[in-house]
This record gives structure tokens, sequence and C-alpha cells, in this order.
């Protein structure tokens, strides 16, 4: 008896129509046989994809969403970001600001985020009521904030997290130091130690913008890939954001060490960060896996969107059509981002875990259906993904959401809408903002109530 | 008594919630007394926009969509492309494509195409079956197809296609010579008399590629606009598509002539051409327009996902994050589509036509809602699109077409699928193709049905 069959779903990547039995929370069937089930999808006209694995984001930042758009990146941090997250980043705020994202990632197709934020353990919580999977990423800075005070503070209490939060289901707990200009030597050294010792992975943000390869060459004398390797702590557990900027030295060491790559075109190309040659370390046989970065900074948490960007991106900035082909892009969005953590997922297979969503093709923009990868990469958009299931767990149906109140998700917009528009005309939480009498803490006016 | 009455829409651009009159396909009341109307849109809580200019397509090609992709552009051109349309451009195979065109683009929120394509006249009339409004490009080369075989015969059948076209209300022709590379000077300077005399305008795909470059300098001793400069004829009438590759001159030589250029961001980054300096246009003061290019290399006619990626682009390409606002990106893929063919729509102001889409913003994605304006460009998609209005006749409601028959357009796609499959594999129309007995005509194998 399986736990859930799929029933008459086409599995494209293996080019015809079949019965997927999962059982246990993997794929433990594939075939034309109707096999018994406690739960059966039919999906009969249905595409069968992996799900995607957001390997980059800060989760609770949709409460932020769309806040300082079109400013340059340290404008945009240090007027609204930072002074926004000083103000409000709490437990309650970290909760909500999940849920919300959550809703937006699962309904975009995504079972799999690789988070990086402040309170992680409530991160944590969320998603396990929600049932997707988090790499809980625990923040660590050389400097204050609210979690801790000193290096030493961040190392102990790092520790403890992972402590707490191993041997899980559903969620896993990542160290993550910041950034190699957030983090000195002696931190990155200790992150490296505890990671060895516990065997977790590292998620850290690297090579991101030009400035920062200034900064690192100015203060430790090297680029900011080669800065880690000559600390000697580079190796397969590392896996760095953006990776925009790199010499070809330093690709040949990513490729050595099996450093994993989160490229986060979207974030990248709005931020002015530049263009990331990830085409160049696709060939090389670089791991390279998919993000959105923060809701902030996209200003969205879709991955199809990200997935056809990547590839297009990668052909015009290589003046070369044939780079990145629509099989390799969903490979990036998908498998690759499971296979970078350990977790045999995206991937339609028998013995593989039960990540999936079924697509409806029936919208004009799949019209007429001739290749089903490249039409799902170039012409689809994430509102055509009908159902999400996560290891095994059915997730959205008929574009449902099965685990989140999507009205409370607008309730809970709501109410830091009305707190956080407060502070910016320093009128004060629940006022309800106008744009009259704006400018108050030094913000820009912002819209009015809708 | 007005013929429509949009109550309650949160107008963006004026900032606040409104009552939109509509007479004679006209915006003839913005306020917020409820005037009478023959019909009444509740537009409570949703977010009124002008409707998108898609100002570069070929909308017939949505019979060819996601053939041949990945390939680089001569392949796909002359092995996929040119080898299907000489076996199937017909009337039928137009008007038949059209249909599903503009189902997909009116779902996406367009009310103007400037298409370029053959047997327009088959455009003109399933437009204004449909109540779209259509620049009606009359195709011009040097060298024969099924329309003509001279460019003595083109010329005629232009001359006769505008005036059969001329003072029609929702579509209007334009003569369009293909390029620089296929229209030879004396074409081009008989199509600059045409279309003063007969007042039109002329819509041609100009710089799209370093190659194109490189032919019109080997074969004339000039750049592309600098070509058409030399050849006396370059002015406002002109509609360029693509301008990917122009040098300071060139800028120049477009701004003084007022010619209007038409960005494709998507397809120039699929076909590998290369990333338009769109900013540093705009900032000269260059009259640009967005398009999506033909739904055959882009893959779909999605102009929010063109909006949206433009914007982006411009950005993350000059490595400026103030480059490009939101604002501008919204106002370069509505407002300018319209200005640049002399209509005056694209605008939410009294005397404005009538061309409006209402957008939903209740999904997580645009939670919570604080800048309308950049949370459209960059968190929304085009699926949010609940109304569109064109010329004050609504086409789309709650997402349902009202002018097309959508179960029609998949019964369509699948009738030329199987013609098409049918040619490729070699097994003549109406079999139903399979991956197995495929390359039949030197096609790489196509899927099989779903
Ligand atoms: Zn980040
Ligand atoms: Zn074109």
């Amino acid at each position: 008896m399986f736990d859930l069959l799929v029933k008459d779903a086409f599995v494209v990547s293996l080019g015809k129509k079949l019965n997927v039995g999962v059982k246990d929370g993997k794929i433990a069937y594939l075939g034309e046989e109707e096999k018994p089930a406690k739960e059966v999808l039919r999906a009969e006209g249905k595409l069968l994809f992996p799900s995607f694995a957001n390997m980059h984001t800060h989760l609770p930042m949709t409460l932020l969403r769309g806040l300082g758009a079109d400013l340059p990146l340290m404008d945009w941090l240090q007027k609204v970001i930072w002074k926004l997250e000083g103000e409000f980043v709490s437990p309650e705020f970290v909760r909500d600001g999940t849920i919300i994202a959550l809703a937006e990632g699962i309904r975009s197709g995504t079972t799999l985020f690789m988070d990086m934020y402040f309170f992680e353990e409530v991160v944590g919580e969320v998603a396990k009521e929600v049932g997707v999977r988090v790499g809980l990423g625990f923040g660590i800075l050389d400097f204050p904030t609210k979690v801790a005070k000193t290096p030493e503070e961040y190392i102990k209490r790092a520790k403890e997290f992972v402590k707490a939060f191993k041997g899980e289901e559903l969620v896993f707990p990542v160290l993550c130091p910041h950034a190699p200009y957030t983090c000195g030597p002696s931190t990155l050294r200790k992150v490296y130690e505890i990671a060895r010792e516990e065997d977790v992975y590292i998620h850290t943000h690297l090579a991101e913008t030009q400035e920062e390869v200034e900064r690192i060459k100015e203060t430790y004398g090297n680029t900011p890939v080669m800065h880690l390797e000559r600390l000697g702590i580079l190796d397969q557990r590392w896996l760095c954001a953006h990776v925009v900027w790199t010499t070809e030295e330093e690709r040949e060491i990513l490729k050595e060490r099996e450093v994993k790559v989160l490229h986060c075109p979207e974030s990248n190309l709005k931020l002015a960060s530049g263009i990331a040659p990830i085409w160049d370390y696709v060939k090389r046989g670089i791991h390279v896996c998919l993000g959105t970065d923060g809701p902030a900074s996209n200003d969205n948490l879709n991955m199809h969107e990200e997935m056809s960007l990547m590839a297009k991106l990668q052909k015009g900035a290589s003046l070369d059509a044939k780079a990145m082909n629509a099989q390799t892009a969903l490979m990036i969005a998908t498998e690759n981002g499971f296979r970078a953590v350990g977790i045999k997922g995206g991937k339609i297979e028998e013995g593989y875990d039960a990540d999936f969503i079924l697509v409806n093709a029936d919208a004009p923009h799949w019209q007429p259906l001739y290749e089903p990868i490249s039409q799902w990469v170039y012409s689809a958009n994430a509102e055509d993904i009908d159902t999400v299931v996560c290891k095994g767990k059915i997730l959205m149906e008929k574009r449902e959401l099965k685990t989140i109140d999507q009205e409370r998700v607008k309730f809970l917009a709501q109410k830091w809408r009305e707190k956080i528009l407060g502070f910016m005309t320093g009128r004060g939480a629940g006022g309800g903002a106008s744009a009259s009498g704006a400018e108050g803490r030094g913000f820009k006016s912002p819209r009015p109530d809708v």
C-alpha cells in the first residue's frame, strides 16, 4: 500500500505518462500499473517536474519587500534595510515573515530553502509546521546584533544551535558566517572547526561585488576565494552565494575544493552587482545551484523566474546561444540544489525523495506544446504550477495551499505594514500610513493604503 | 451616461482610489462620484495600471513556439524556422497562430501589438474580431516568398495593403522592410517614399547582432544606423527593433531623427544578440519602447516579464542600481509604445484612450504591499492581471477571455502540432508524433504527446 499515487502524470524526464507511487516520503514506484494507495492525485494532462531548491535566501525579509527599490546597494542597506531591521527584527517578525515567504515559495514550486537570518530557530518551527525543508542558517558576524555581542558569543550560540537542530527530518542546521568582509579570519576558522566537528554545511556570501573584492584585497592582500583558500578552510562543505567576481585561478580552486556556487541572477542584476560567469563555471565542472536571495532585493521568491532568467542571461552575456540549455538550467534549479546538501532529491527516479510538482500546460502561453523542458523554462511561469509535493506530503493542490492559511498571510502582512509604515512616517504603529506627512524619519514617502 | 464605470480601483499613478468613467473608448471621468453607466466593473482592492504596448512581435509564430530552442541563431533560422515556414505559412496558419497569440497577449495585459509577418490582412481580421489594436506590418524583402516575387511586386502590394487598411479603428497598416541586410537601398528608399505619401510608420529590424553590423559595413561601408542616415530616409516614422549595437555617433542620430527604438531584451538574450544599452538611450532622450519579439524566440508574449527583465538587466549590465527605475520601466512598457504610433493611450488621464488593466494584489508575492509601482515591476507577474480593457471594451474579466474561446485556442494548437510534428518526423500530417522514428527530415527528435 503506497501513501500516495500520482495517476497519469506526464513525467517529463522520462518522456511518458506514468503512475508515481510514494511511500515514506520517497518515490517507490514509477510505472504503468495502478497501484493501491491511501491517497490518489489525478494528474491526467499535467507535467511532472522535480520541485525547486532555492539555495540562497533570507525568508523573513518578505516583510521589507519593495522598500527602497532602485537605490544603490549601500544606500538601500544603510538607509532602509538595516534601519528597519534594527527597529523590528524579533522572533515575531521572523515567524510572520517566514510564513509569508513559505506561502510564496510553495506557490512557486519550491520545497527546499537555504535560509540565512536571525532567530532561525523560529524559521525552523514554521518550516516543520508547514512541511517544507529548510537549511536553517545561523548568522555569524564580527559585530554585535540582537543575537550576540562578541564573535565568541556567536560561536557559542552557533554550536548550541547546531546541536539543537541536528537529526531533524525536514530542517537542518547550517553555519552562516555572513561574508569575508564581516567575519575575520579567526571567526571563519572557528566556524570551519565546528562545521567539521558537527558535520554541517557552511553557507556564506562570497565575491558578490567589485567593491567587496577591492576591500578584501586591501585588508588581506587577496581576492575573496583566494582569501578563504589561504586560510586552509575551503572544502565541499562550503555553499557560497553570488561568486560574481573571480579570477581564473579562483575558478580552478572552486572546482578542486568542490565548493558549491549559489547563483542569484535577479539579485545580482537588481543590486547592480554584475553578471556571474555561470556558464564558464558549469563548463569547468563547478557545482552550481540557484537561489532568489532575499525577497527584499529581488523582489520575490519565484524560482521559476530565476531559472528562466539564468538560462537567457548566460546566453546573452556570453554571446553564445548554445550556452546554458534548458535541460541544464532545470537541473541547476532542482537536482543540483538537493545534491549540494546531501539530499537524494530533485530527480524523478525510484529511491529518490518525493519532491515534485505537477504543472498545468493548458494556458495559451504553452500552445502548442512541442518541447516540455524548453517550454517549461522559457514560455511558462510559476502560476502554471498546480500541485506541490514535499517529501511525499501535498503542500499545494489546485493552487490551494494545504498547510498555510492564505487569508492569514494577508492579515500578517497588513499588521506589519502598518507597524513599519508607522515607524517610517514617524507616527508610531497602527496608524495606517498615508503619503502626506511622511519623510518623518528620513524615509522617502511611501504609497498610501490601496 | 458612461459606457463603462470602473468602481473603486486604486489608480496607482494618481495614488488614490477612484471611479473611472469610460465613454466612446476614452477615459471621460476620473473622480470619487458614482456616475451612471451601462456597465459597471467592481475593482475594490485592485490596482489600475495602463495596459502594455508590445511594440515588436511576429504573432503567428506561436505555432513554432519552443522549436529549436538553444540553437545558435543561424541554425535556428535555417534548419528549423525557415524550413517550417516554407512548408506551412498560409492564411490559415496566420489566422490560427494569431488567435493563440492574442489570447496569450491579452492574458498578459497587452492591448497594442506591433506585428510583422506574412498575410497581415488575416492578422487584421482576427484583431478586429478580438478587439485589440494591431499595427499590421506588411513584410518587404528583396527575395521571393509566398507574398511576392520581386522587390517591385512587394512595393506594389505594400501600397495596396496600406490603402486597404487605412482609416480603421483598431488596426493600422505599417510598412516593414525586414532589415538593412535583406532590403537594399533602392527598396528602402521606395518604402520611405510610400510611408511619406501615405503617412504611415515604418517598422524594421536594425543593428540586432554584431554579425549584422559587420555585414552592413562590408556591403555599404557603414554601420546600420549610419547606413540609413546616409540614405537620407531616417525620421520619426521609423520604429527600429533591437538596436543592440550602435556607436556614439549613431545614438546621437537616433535622438536627432526621433527614431523609436523597440527594445526586446528576452529575445536579445535568448538568441545571444547581446544587451542593448537602453539606459544610455533613455538618458540621451531617445524614445524607447518595449516588445517581446516573436513567441518562437522568447518563448512567450509576456510583456510583464519583459518589463521586469529590462529594469533589472539595465542595472546589472551598467553596474548602476539607479539605472532604469520601476517608474521608467513601466512608462517604456506602456505609454511610450502608444505614443510612438500616435495613440493617446498608456496613461490614466481624462481624454486618454481607455486601455488599462486591473491587477489583483492579493497573492503572497505581493505581501506586504508598500510600493505598488516597484512591486508591480519587480515582485508581480502577468497572472496577477484580472481584467483587461482595450479602447473601452472589456477583453478579459476575472482572467476569463471575453472575445476568444480559450478551448478553441487549445484545439487549434493541437491541430497544428500534429501537422508540424508529422512533417518533422516525415510521417505526414495527422499522425500524432512520437519520439521514435523522428529525425525524419533532419529535425531533432521532438517530444511525444503529453
Ligand atoms: Zn544574501
Ligand atoms: Zn523580430
